[in-house]
């Protein structure tokens, strides 16, 4: 049994209008499943708030009757993040979904968590500006503030964690408070706005931010790199980035991925391991400097073909392949289930991680594509496997196990952008240390009672 | 009395060879001075560290004792924030001096928190890099990360909290934690690194870092820029930041600092309310290219004239006085002491907050000068008066007030740069109101006796 009753997540419908609080069923099992294979329990209940107001009425509420509240952005994140593991109440922020401005003199968009990322770049590009972190997914403002997701212009551009400057949250005993604030810099206390951001909603619900915003590049060039060795590829990283030449996007690829992405997406690509590239300048002849001096680096380092003037259709379809591919790997093998690897290290050791990767799959004959964020030395594989296949799966987070180790023993860490959620807790102590403690110190010093997103982040 | 007794404190020579700890009048009076007016209460003792364990080794046993311990960096704080406020123990970290490694490869360098950044930027040069944040002064790393230090080039390269990845800190109990890391992008855990960088020796002694570097700009390119009147002057500045011209320093001066600057180092500028502005590229061209753009939105914004040209000599001693505006002020006017206010807001209110500002200067009949980071919306007015004629002094204070006042209900800060130290703990409840508790739930947390650098940031 749990602590709390149904009786007392039924009180909850008279926090807000009928259609936003549910016990059905189906929304219930909807909000049990991100894409990782963690399974939530089912909540006893679903609210949709809409306001800090709401929040903190509901989170006064859950305190005093122990409840257990989870934050839900659109679910999509790879480690269970957002999934009630203690069932209780899930709290949809999908529906405080309001752009309250975009003010473009001081290049900050002020936004409720529920926004989706498409929709306010959608927004903010009326202004010339966009807003830079690209998870593959379309994912909440709210989730990547607590994911502090980010993606393949993070080189140039930085983290979710770059952009946040200001945020109303509301604690997990409904307290109100705002951090931050709107001037560019500030020295003033502590940085509450970041101990927040990648919090991973267990210290509290955000319930506004203000964000900053970037002119949209003027021009932009995408070159594809081919190399005859994984580690030639992976060591030009390091150069392209100590080069100046400021690379928007230096995503790695193996011959193995792009072959499923040609099988799936009829792409066309040479089967080589490859950098995907892409610069941002303010005009074509700026531009095509770069490019020359980034063509004469590659070649340096053994390219073996440099090819630009993809046209701007074909640099989309380029950048949207490479933004699915953990679709398409997950679609091109049904009813598998996957283990993705996130670690991230110094860039002059990422050759050696991704070479040894690569042979941790091919050793132990595993299922797995290498991939990454190269310029950010951050390295995926994704594994497919069947959980309940015990001595396959076993294989598979023997094989994330043995990444993460070297990684951290490089000084890397076990996620460079997807979060610990339920999946990477178990690094948590070998990544940290005495570090891990205070973590806890501070989690049970803002939430004593440990009802926000139990489960998470600590083991 | 203190709670600690001379025995206590002098128990500590113990801890370290003779000529790193002191109990020397002379020693104990260099440390009770900051920039500030504020006056620190002599402490019983000096001690120098060398290392991480003898830190922690003294942290242990003065956290058993109860003995008040104050970091100290170079001493160059303008809030108090070094000075011993409760006497104790005063743990000057300059001996700790140690650049470990400079990572070239991975942009990054480790280094011992006495590390003056003009000697990491000397060493860091050989490697073609730098660490771009740069207050006047030549402050210790240490004190740098603690204030979250940063200076004219922020707009373009950001503060010291952009730059640092990974601290050892010892705890006010003697624990040793590891935060961070050394890849460039994690989603690990609470952003405890993020939590110590401005927390002002508060929360404990930060014994190494590793910092993110950046390549030394190829070309650089200054422009002096007047305008009829301030207001034309700092609404430009929007413009500018706005264009994508992305300048390395953008500073506003009024025609009356200017004055005093030609008068103390015979300058010879023109005495117009003015913009110091300067840009980085990858070539000659490329620059010339912004220059245009940027003289053009200048002279739109009503600029009389737009200087570049200067040869590399006048550029830097154009930013060797626009550095030394403090200094200049100071000794222009012996004797007397110093308010600098720091605010910062959002740029779009920046020309607001300018005018203001001036305004009350000039209402009040108030010795001072206004200028400032205007590319980052940081204001400072330094204020000139003597602290013992008591009128003149507190019309200073009840400025400093005003002026905060008005930036915080822009949204903004009471410290862009500086930090609170003693001066602006006043600030801290009307800018962070319950944030501001949460942040003492955090201290009491870490530091349950409050023994580290006790008397700053809160009231
Ligand atoms: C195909 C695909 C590709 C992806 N690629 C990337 C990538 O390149 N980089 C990357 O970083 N991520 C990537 N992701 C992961 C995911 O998109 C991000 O982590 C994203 O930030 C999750 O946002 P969400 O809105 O789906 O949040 P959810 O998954 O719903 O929730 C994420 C976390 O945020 C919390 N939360 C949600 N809203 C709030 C709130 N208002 N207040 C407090 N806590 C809240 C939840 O409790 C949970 O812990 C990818 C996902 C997919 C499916
Ligand atoms: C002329 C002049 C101009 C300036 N201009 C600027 C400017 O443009 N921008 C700007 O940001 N600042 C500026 N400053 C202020 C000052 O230089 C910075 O705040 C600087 O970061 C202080 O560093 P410090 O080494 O002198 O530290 P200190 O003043 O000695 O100490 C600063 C704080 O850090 C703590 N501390 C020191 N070392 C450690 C450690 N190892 N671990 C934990 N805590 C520690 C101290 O307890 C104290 O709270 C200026 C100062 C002067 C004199």
């Amino acid at each position: 049994m749990d602590q709390f009753n149904q009786q007392q997540i039924g009180a909850l419908s008279a926090f807000v209008e009928p259609d936003r609080f549910s016990t059905g069923q189906s929304n219930r099992e909807m909000h049990t499943k991100d894409i990782s294979p963690h399974q939530g329990k089912l909540p006893a209940g679903i609210i949709w708030p809409l306001t800090t107001e709401e929040t903190s009425a509901i989170l006064v509420y859950t305190y005093a009757q122990g409840i257990p509240v989870t934050p839900w952005g659109a679910g999509t994140s790879t480690e269970g993040n957002p999934l009630p593991v203690m069932g209780g109440l899930v709290m949809d922020m999908t529906r405080m979904d309001r752009i309250i401005a975009i003010r473009p003199a001081d290049l900050q968009a002020d936004v409720q968590p529920g926004v989706f990322r498409k929709t306010l770049n959608k927004n903010a590009a009326r202004a010339g500006l966009f807003f830079p972190p690209d998870p593959g997914a379309d994912a909440t403002i709210g989730g990547m503030i607590a994911n502090n997701a980010s993606g393949v212009q993070t080189i140039k551009y930085g983290a979710t964690k770059d952009y946040v400057m200001r945020l109303v949250v509301v604690l997990p005993d409904g307290r109100v408070i705002h951090t931050g604030g709107k001037a560019h810099k500030s020295s003033s206390g502590y940085d509450l706005t970041r101990l927040f951001v990648g919090s991973e909603g267990t210290l509290g619900v955000v319930t506004e931010a203000t964000l900053k915003l970037t002119g949209i590049p003027v021009v932009h060039l995408a070159a594809t790199v081919t190399f005859e060795t994984l580690e030639a590829a992976s060591k030009t990283v390091a150069v392209l980035m100590g080069s100046g030449l400021e690379p928007a996007a230096l995503e790695l690829l193996t011959p193995e991925l792009i072959a499923l992405m040609n099988r799936e997406k009829s792409l066309g690509i040479e089967e080589k391991p490859s950098l995907f590239c892409e610069f941002h300048g303010i005009s074509e002849a700026a531009l095509k400097e770069t490019a020359d001096l980034a063509q004469e680096l590659c070649r340096d380092g053994g390219a073996v073909t440099f090819k630009t003037g993809v046209t701007e259709k074909e640099r989309r379809e380029l950048w949207r392949a490479r933004h699915e591919a953990w679709e398409t790997i997950h679609r091109a093998f049904p009813g598998r289930e996957t283990i993705i690897v996130d670690a991230a290290v110094p860039i002059s050791d990422y050759p050696e991680m991704v070479v040894f990767s690569q042979r941790q799959l091919d050793e132990k004959k595993a299922l797995g594509f290498v991939f990454g964020h190269a310029g950010d030395g951050n390295l995926h594989v994704v594994m497919v496997g069947d959980p309940s296949d015990e001595r396959e799966w076993t294989a598979l987070e023997e094989i994330n196990d043995t990444i993460v180790h070297r990684a951290v023993e490089l000084g890397g860490t076990c996620t460079g952008e997807h979060g610990i959620g339920i999946g990477k807790r178990k690094f948590m102590q070998l990544e940290h240390g005495e570090g891990y403690d205070l973590m806890k110190q501070i989690k049970s010093t803002i939430d004593p009672k440990g009802l926000m997103n139990p489960g998470k982040m600590f083991l």
